[in-house]
């Protein structure tokens, strides 16, 4: 299957919709509630989240939603938090104390740009923010539904998942023995996938999907992540740093737990292959039609990026 | 006015129901949609949690809700929610790119027993918890009751409130002109006012309060707030390490923007003891009679403390 225009004119249109929701949410004017927004800290916040990156879980929002007729401010907003929790995940890991990166999105990262204390009360900031934003009734007029998305968004983000993926990661460094194939793919899972599978569950949510299809696009959801997981470390494997824009080769390097450092990268390349088209028989079980074919478009994405 | 037993039998059993809910929220078996948690993160979330403190906030949520009618686990659960956020913001304030503290609370820092990237990744999971447990249906069976707290909640700890109020006190350490009376006092009320105030609103929130018993309880929260900053700052400039359980003497040793610095000792605790009879008189504005009792002593507590 060949990426088409109109995979591109939708994510595209997401990243947009996406930016100008964070542009006006990172606005200078206190809400209720607030007493007053600080302009560097502010500046940090906006500088960790504006203007980069695919904007790819904004997209699995948006789209998700779409597929049960919820579009507009609802999925734009919920798109919004879903990014600024990923966006605070890459501020904190970039930190001395954790990947100690420099780099990213090919500029300098959060604690480089400004430093260490704002950068780590930026990334608290934006994690705070996403709350806010899910639990607004600008988000949603079904309080239910604000609440179910911020029950999800937490676990996906929490100690069971994107928070102990990456001690977990940071564990396996130092580890003595490697890590078995399990234990990697949980690693992943929780680490990336589970923030990935969140975006889809998001428009399950919005949209009032039934359960069928709201698990079997998790199942998507799930295979996609891990698609993208392993294309992750195919790109750092392969990839180099200007066309990445973060800086290539480092897994090896620090000794991380990857697919391809306990398989190889034909076997890696196997199994993202499998995962995809696990993603796309997913899609066919929602029984929601053509509609689906978008996200099939991005389980293709996903799998074949070149950063 | 003089600290009664009941007073004193109340904050400990607030304590007690706090411990014992964090004691459980913290166990090790993941929750639905949680994939695992990892046994190292755990632990120095529940280092961080369990164990230490007067619970003020939890005992202010649990006597605020009381007030309104509302006993029992809704109480307990946002209690022991809101304390994970202090937790949170203690282990992330301690961190050494922060204001780089070794002792809390008579025991090593979080970054001390374990390590940054453990502490920064634990004080993150705090905050992410606090979201869960709060948003839970086992919190509130009003799903609009939960989405108002989050919001609540998310907008005291956020960049208009809490972590501003640090981003703040990070930059007076450094600024080249003292601070203003009114900008100490907007850095106290963001730094540690907004979530005490959060604590009397979650239990007119849970208990139904009406508009009026509402903003007056509000008005006590953040006199209340005031008089605790205050205290604090009293005892940070008399108090010697050991009583305090953390290091004494560091506000004037750092600089720190505090009213002490400003106006002096004296003029310090005219000002706290005319705070807390503020905050009595906001009680009386409740109109909920000899019930507010408990929280009239709790401000006195608050200001007379000695650690």
């Amino acid at each position: 299957m060949t990426i088409d225009e109109e995979f591109r004119r939708r994510l595209d249109a997401a990243a947009e919709a996406t930016e100008t929701q964070l542009d006006a949410l990172l606005g200078a004017a206190p809400l209720a509630g607030e007493i007053r927004r600080p302009a560097r800290l502010l500046e940090a916040m906006r500088y960790a989240s504006l203007g980069g990156g695919k904007r790819l879980r904004p997209f699995l929002v948006i789209e998700s939603a779409r597929l049960f007729g919820a579009t507009g401010e609802s999925a734009q907003r919920t798109a919004a938090a879903l990014e600024m929790v990923h966006c605070y995940s890459l501020v904190h890991d970039d930190l001395p104390a954790m990947d100690d990166d420099d780099l990213r999105r090919g500029r300098p990262t959060a604690h480089k740009a400004f430093d260490e204390a704002t950068a780590i009360l930026a990334g608290d900031g934006l994690l705070t923010y996403a709350f806010d934003v899910v639990a607004d009734p600008a988000t949603h007029a079904d309080a239910g539904i604000r609440a179910n998305l911020v029950l999800a968004l937490a676990r996906a983000a929490g100690l069971g998942g994107m928070v102990g993926g990456q001690a977990l990661d940071l564990e396996a460094e130092t580890a003595k023995t490697p890590l078995t194939l399990d234990e990697i793919l949980r690693l992943q899972a929780m680490k990336t996938g589970a923030l990935l599978r969140f975006a889809v569950d998001a428009g399950a949510i919005l949209g009032g999907a039934s359960p069928d299809a709201g698990s079997a696009l998790t199942r998507y959801g799930e295979a996609l992540g891990a698609a993208f997981q392993i294309a992750d470390d195919i790109l750092d494997a392969e990839g180099d740093t200007a066309a990445l824009g973060k800086r290539a080769g480092k897994d090896a390097e620090r000794n991380k737990a990857t697919l391809i450092g306990l398989l190889g990268l034909d076997a890696a390349r196997a199994r993202r292959d499998f995962l995809v088209q696990a993603a796309v028989d997913a899609l066919a079980a929602t029984r929601l039609g053509e509609a689906t074919h978008i996200l099939a478009q991005a389980a293709h994405f996903v799998a074949l990026r070149s950063n």
